[in-house]
């Protein structure tokens, strides 16, 4: 639903190649024809409708605002649709936060109750049932997959989790704005929303649940000049002193099962002075359902800092939303989504 | 056969999702693991062994300079291995012109008389029983499936074709030099072997061979500060009057049967400023073995400018290397192949 | 006049360095501060007025559209002021081919011819008096200076001469559009229109001029994910046989009086695969007012190349614009201008 | 001495524009022409001598390695020069640590005693009567400047401060390297020496002295697509709630009476989904003196973030060396040192 902008077109794209799927229909509000938005799918004779003509199908990729969404959703609901939404409508449970942050009344909370947080890793009993899947937040995803195992295992002082983020363009949608346009950003950072950013919910959230008490995040993003790509780092301050291989192995336990969690656990090089092996590039994993994780401990500060990276269109959208309908469809879960990244790229 | 370098990482990475075929070995002369040059491919277990260590295969892909592969290809023929030379030992079909250019004598010249330039556009039928193929260089790849049909047709002047090529850095290959410094071209334009360029005269050759009398390109390029994708500009004078329209319908016909050249045949929309639809985008076909061309027409200069867009490590390398493979084993020509390009990207 | 745009921006970051002006006023139609559109001119203390608000002063920098500067043309001229236009308002001196392009009547031709053409170059002794100065295109600007010394020497063929360009984003302006979207640009190439851009009539005009006949240009530009600076690729057919040497020579006797253009003649290394040193760089122009000129021959085709670069809001903008400024007061031609590029950058 | 690298090549573009300062000498190991390694100083007829060949002048730029440096220190002293290190040799108070990090004996330890450690902004009076500025590090004097209003003014807790620095790529130097080979990181993010940074030391000893007690800092580099430019994201946490406006004023009497600190205060924009305005681009001080500071304040998490952006080879290296040099020799402390940045760039 909506296929102009860069979600739709991601899920699009990956779909094309999904050998149990069969796009029904495409949404576009303003017609035109999908290579105007998308012109690595030129000559694909697939029409856009508009979001009134919608027809009943096995399952929908919402990919619109708020508004638009609860427009529509019942419908949806009706015609049997299961959906998986990569929008914000509902992924937190607390409705007065829900409230206040995206400054809206929301009309149908009953849905947001019984719809699952799609963060394949930490729910995906609940994800194979779920009627409504709430995709995560891009960025949500990075710090909830790179801290999970740390609070897990209740290794870290949960009051000061710092986590900056730094985001490749596509983050900020298809809408032009001028902290995008060329001239500014592509030589530039660009802090932005740096404190209270609505993400910061989301980890708090499903930290929370995996603490099992209160998790408080400190989050700030900016735009970097890649078009795609998250890397969230996250600094952590450990309860008692560890070592970089401890920390390792309770990552490569806690992501055994999950394929798409790759614990980056390259060697250091003692004694040279370019140490940039061990720790993630999000060029390896852009266009990819993959999230790697890497992370380094400072013996002599006792702080350990972790290094989330996937792509906000992929992991952090488009695609975990398709490993939540192969979940939902009882599909083999990684189906289509394999392919290793374009690096360089 | 050498998989450290950015040729080798792609032939690997797609051919990992390829359902016909099998690694049997990869070499690296230098050691290491696979991770310290594509971090894309992290956590596969191929070990990389010494060139010396070749065993017995169905098909070879070469990504080695002149020396190493003459070194080697007496004893993969030997083996019965088909080879799919990535480099350049196999392209030129005059000897006196390779050795000039390359300052090499060549030692293997009747394998070169054998080899089969492997433009699949051109001489599929040829691919399919080679033992040998050669396969393009990017920028010629580009070159040639933009002019071949307007030489083919007999349309322009064969003396004033002129191709400025931009290309991605990857086209620099992985080895480290001043001009793909990210300091210094990061924000810049380098040319670089602005005449005489060694790809020159593969197009000569191509397009003098369709034509049957010789065909003289004038051809520069210059690395841009893209990773990955070459946009060829090629400019050519129309014997007599045409119009865009006609020669697009020539383009079609021309490419009909053949899926990876696609013609980039968006209308023009008089009357606007920004008239950048009609014309194909890197960043649409990165990552891919599709080739977009699109065109224009300067009535007032009798001026036909054409635009073709490929990936150098894709459609101009490592993926057309396996396209040839599918022909040359009876495969489905685009297995592997046809997955949409990263856009954004 | 306007100080909103890239061009005002430059305009006055560089006159704020000038020791012989003072800046009266400045404008901005949409009102704000100046740093909401130059945060690195945040601090400076000067209001912006509305268009209608401009009082009596020596010198009119003008970087709005022919409508606003034909609104508002007649009162400054009464108020005594001389005035830059860095618009394309005044540069054209056939009237039919100005208001078929611009699709425009205009109201004040007479003004047009009295009105200079500011390449400082070729009309120095004429701006000194000038009333009006037509600042040059960017495109135009790095044409004409890579092109006159070969057609005031008779050199070439005057049918065959190529220029595509290639541009910083900022060419576009401070507006926002697609295709300088980061997302779409920023791994990206945009040619955009290809065909009969305005630019072309401007060299097209001041090489006839030269020549005493008609020239021909054929000029496609492209947009490339850098932000500022223009690479003009100019390929040319001498008349008979040249050499390198030669030629540079032309250029060095062509501009020994102009020390804003710089011949690159850094010499050719045989035998070397990377031979990116003899030719000129954005990255080293930018923010200036030199222009880097440099060239090379393919004796084997007969085809002569010549590499014009220049920033276009610098020397192919706005700093020309205070060259002209400078010539039209009697200061020193290069007061203000002469500070090195920033490289790399 | 060195003109060859990034800060040599600043140092000598700044001064040949400084009204007050003649070029005595250049250094050059490996020969050559000053545009081989700077394009934008090509024509310049300034040659490059041996480091063996230095003769007497009032003051030296060292942008070399610390063996080099303490080969020559002691000549150049007896020849009576005051000496700007730009490397890392003075930098350090403690005689263990900065032999543990550098992994090398210091044998002029008596003379790291004696210079002073530059930042303008702290020790601007010792400073004028210097023999040895030790220029600070890049990272270093982001995250001093960030941070000193808040350590001076007791209001945060000095055991959680992190800093994550983003750099452009000539961070990383001329010579040439993986991590900075445009095809890595062109559309990537590069983390690298993620603990135990050097930089981290000069921190906390600066911050150190000002609190009078022990400071740590959490510090992490990354490089970014930029080719200039720092931003040192600084969080911290106060002691007790504050407010955003009180805070800028506590930076804005802390740098009252030094020019080249920027307090960046823009309002923040409530109810916009875009709030980027009030902080800081690199962008806007590329190519400067400039240091542009700003900050933001979650209360509901108690979380104060301080951005800081500096020019890594102008206020980070060279251009402050420049300013110590004005400091040094009585000057006007800004002297050639006011043009503002490059903006877009």
């Amino acid at each position: 639903m909506s296929a102009t902008g860069y979600m739709g077109g991601e899920v699009l794209r990956v779909l094309l190649d999904h050998p149990e799927v069969e796009i029904a229909w495409l949404t576009g509000r303003s017609g035109g024809q999908l290579a105007d938005y998308h012109p690595n799918l030129f000559g694909l004779d697939l029409p856009l409708i508009h979001p009134s003509k919608v027809v009943p199908c096995d399952v929908v990729f919402l990919t619109v605002p708020t508004r638009p969404t609860l427009d529509v959703i019942d419908t949806l609901l009706e015609q049997g649709a299961r959906v998986i939404d990569l929008g914000s409508t509902f992924r937190l449970k607390d409705q007065a936060d829900w409230e206040r942050i995206y400054d809206l009344k929301h009309t149908h909370w009953h849905l947001v109750e019984e719809a699952v947080y799609g963060i394949t890793e930490l729910h995906s009993r609940e994800v194979t049932n779920a009627r409504i899947v709430a995709n995560p937040g891009c960025f949500s995803s990075a710090a909830i997959l790179g801290l999970a195992p740390l609070v897990n295992a209740k290794l870290i002082h949960l009051e000061h989790i710092i986590v900056d983020a730094l985001s490749g363009t596509t983050g900020a949608g298809a809408e032009l704005s001028k902290p995008t346009h060329h001239p500014e950003i592509g030589n530039n950072v660009v802090p932005y929303n740096v404190v209270d950013h609505r993400h910061t919910y989301e980890v708090e959230q499903e930290l929370g649940l995996i603490a099992g008490q209160a998790v408080q995040i400190h989050f700030s993003p900016v735009y970097i000049p890649i078009t795609r790509g998250i890397l969230d780092i996250c600094h952590t301050f450990p309860k008692e002193k560890v070592t970089r291989e401890d920390v390792l192995d309770i990552y490569r336990e806690y992501y055994r099962n999950h394929e798409f969690v790759v614990v980056y656990d390259q060697q250091r090089e003692e004694g040279t002075s370019w140490q940039y092996r061990p720790y993630p590039w999000v060029s390896a994993i852009n266009g990819t359902n993959y999230c790697h994780i890497g992370l380094d401990y400072d013996e002599r500060r006792n702080r350990l800092v972790v290094y989330s990276a996937l792509d906000n269109v992929g992991k952090g959208g488009a695609q975990v939303g398709i490993e939540n309908m192969n979940l939902m469809f009882g599909l083999d879960r990684g189906q289509g989504l394999r392919r290793k990244g374009l690096h360089p790229g």
